[in-house]
């Protein structure tokens, strides 16, 4: 039963990697000139010229993710995105994927705890079909039992492999939930498996009804095509869409002042090297005060990135403690989100012994703060993966679909590659200092079996 | 800015001590014939007839609670028991509670995470006095800014001498959220602070509209009256207010299996002594299977009430590890609940010697169950503080009351006993293993400052 279509949910960490350098400089000559307008009838859209390839990336985000679930459906954001794909009246089940097959194009969908979004790849001639099978399932998607149901089992499956089969994966899920105590952000994207369960057609309908209507929408169109032609495309396609529900400010229940220092343990007998994954709760891109998201992306890359990073020089190198170990900073959220950081410990560390090392490197950089050395490289490192990110059509399109889904605007990422170069030591031991506290954290230890009472006490 | 009204929030733990012993047996016969009968607009009424002295006791219960909320907006249904008092057209603010001051009668409130409630008591010849103010408000409250930005600062005051400016109570709060993972008994019944602060007239009133309504109602009477007479009066007061919402099923989100061993650690300058307190996940006398939450009751008593149970002899007495020492089990609750075991360490004891210690004892249960000596101790001791409570009205009216809020009918409240009787100390053990499980729970510490790395790795 496993869907023809490569799928995803986008769990925050992946959102992480993804969408860690969200931005092109405006200085950088040869960036491209970004159109950013909206349709008569609400729907945003977002063109990047890239005329090296007569191809076009096409891609539409709705502004709706994981978080916005009714309590209790958890799940019905990602079973959605799966659900878009069995057919409308005018085109059944099937028809859109097997004419982007015959022509060659590519198409994938994700979704994450912001938004989800729906992806093809095609040669520029095809842009306006691809257009037409996209603004025809906004509005049209027809829902059956017989499609439904199995689709679920689809989805279980997918959870099944994902997460409960994978202890890392179920122990990242466990920290999640236990890092955020209001916010739904603590939900998995995939859901909670009780509730992927009783997940139905109804619930599906609502779920498309109230949220996937051009107002709520963004089209990103990133390849050989110029704004205005995308625009009279978007027009007689999406435009003929009517809105169908009215979008009001997303308003989820945020977090309480966290005050205190939280573990989780997972123990499975699969477990062949013990780990840990600490979270902790930071401002996004979105939610900081000027200057301190880009701290904390600074940050996340001298601290764990890579083999120069702190993390490795000191405890993989110069003190063999782990045997992998880093960092990373999910800055792209429209609330409060997450700083990791991980590592497994060499034969002979304990999980205890390793923390206590990851403590000490955290420790250094809130009081003494980084070199400038450091800080220059991490800088040319952020923003030289900017500029070859542009060599990717559908790299720039995710930053811009994922921007503007998660409260920030075309001019942040514009700009931000400035931001970046303008933060100072003081800055990155600052946002060491106060916001990897571990108050405001979750560490989670992978083991293969707790330990017991006795052997704990020696 | 203190309210005049002794109201309170009744946590988790505080609803245990009050509901533990939920019952009367219906074989004594020195019990009471409790008449339950329903009024045509759908409210439901109890009638516990006491008639040794001329007073009766009076409650009205909601079938609404703080797990009941919209997310984002906890604490508003004890904000809005709060507001109760605020006056009706018909009766401004005051006048019920002055009118109560002049004739003797004393009055409370409460709330939880599953019922709201209003008491009163009074001589007998002023019940109809008594279920008029009450009918009044159940239907015309009347709220201005005036009134209710003023008492949501009592609330405020309130959050903060009750668990701001207690680090045991905070701590029990970050154990409790870290419990739930997705049920809303994870959140605290007065509140989160940020989201009391944004709590509203308009909030009051849609949550009043909603839920206090006739049919979500239980009229408890206790005292010297007889069923028909409360009859007659109910209906020619409460009988007249029209149904103003239906009230479907309580579906709450429920619990993901849970299979990971949980800590929180608080640290407040104020702590002299530190302590522990674990909650487990376990099952509700409204969710568990039968003959379960009898046993979990037993062990409760068995495991952590009084200076005959295991923890003490074994923690206090026998190897003195404890200055304090217990266990508890809410089972008043509609869906999954807490079994919590507490304790405080002698100087020179730390707390993981201490928490060894329990798991042990809790352990050596789990494996051999119990005496018979100790089963029918505990059961004495439940059954006789059933026997005892008769002589109060006011509990036997919260026993009922709190019953039928929480998923409960009359008939398990009089046959509790019986099933009490027929524990098994194989029950006892097996709901110590089945339930006792650290993977369901969540163990907190209170300590004075957090360990430093260095200090940790010694």
């Amino acid at each position: 039963m496993v869907s023809r279509h490569r799928r995803s949910v986008v769990s925050f960490a992946a959102a992480a990697a993804m969408l860690v350098l969200p931005a092109i400089s405006a200085r950088a000559s040869s960036g491209p000139e970004i159109s950013h307008f909206k349709l008569a009838n609400g729907m945003e859209v977002v063109v990047i010229p890239d005329r090296r390839t007569p191809v076009v990336t096409h891609m539409v985000w709705y502004r709706v993710g994981a978080a916005d679930e009714p309590p209790g459906k958890s799940g019905i954001a990602h079973f959605l995105e799966h659900l878009m794909f069995k057919g409308t009246e005018k085109n059944p089940a099937g028809r859109f994927s097997k004419v982007l097959a015959t022509i060659g194009g590519q198409e994938n969908a994700f979704t994450s705890s912001d938004y989800t979004g729906y992806f093809q790849r095609v040669t520029r001639d095809r842009l306006r079909m691809l257009m037409e099978f996209e603004a025809d399932r906004m509005t049209g998607l027809k829902l059956t039992d017989e499609a439904v149901l199995p689709e679920r089992n689809v989805v279980l499956e997918e959870q099944n492999s994902r997460v409960a089969n994978s202890p890392s994966a179920k122990l990242g899920e466990e920290v999640q939930a236990a890092l955020f105590l209001n916010h739904p952000y603590g939900r998995p994207v995939i859901g909670w498996r009780h509730e992927i369960e009783k997940l139905d057609r109804k619930d599906a309908l609502d779920f498309y009804n109230r949220f996937y209507t051009p107002n709520n929408a963004i089209l990103v169109v990133a390849g050989d095509v110029a704004a205005d032609e995308v625009k009279a495309l978007a027009e007689e396609t999406y435009g003929k869409v009517a809105p169908r529900a009215e979008i009001g400010p997303r308003k989820r229940p945020q977090e309480p002042e966290q005050r205190s220092v939280r573990t989780v343990t997972f123990a499975d007998p699969r477990v062949t090297l013990p780990s840990l994954q600490r979270s902790y709760l930071v401002p996004s891109a979105a939610t900081a005060k000027t200057g301190e998201s880009e701290a904390l992306e600074v940050l996340s890359q001298i601290l764990g990135s890579g083999t120069n990073s702190r993390l490795y020089a000191k405890l993989v190198i110069e003190k063999p403690m782990a045997t992998s170990i880093g960092a990373w900073y999910q800055s792209s959220a429209l609330d409060q989100t997450r700083f990791g950081v991980y590592g497994t410990p060499r034969t002979g560390i304990t999980l205890k012994d390793l923390e206590d090392g990851i403590d000490s490197v955290i420790a250094e950089i809130a009081e003494k703060g980084v070199t400038n050395d450091e800080l220059e490289r991490a800088k040319i490192k952020l923003v030289a993966d900017v500029v070859y990110a542009q060599d990717s059509q559908a790299t720039m399109a995710r930053w811009y679909g994922g921007a503007l889904t998660t409260g920030l605007t075309v001019e942040h990422l514009k700009t931000w590659p400035d931001r970046v170069q303008k933060v100072t030591s003081d800055q990155v031991r600052d946002a060491a200092k106060t916001w990897l506290d571990k108050r405001r954290s979750v560490t989670g230890y992978l083991v293969k079996e707790h330990a017991k009472p006795q052997e704990r006490r020696s």
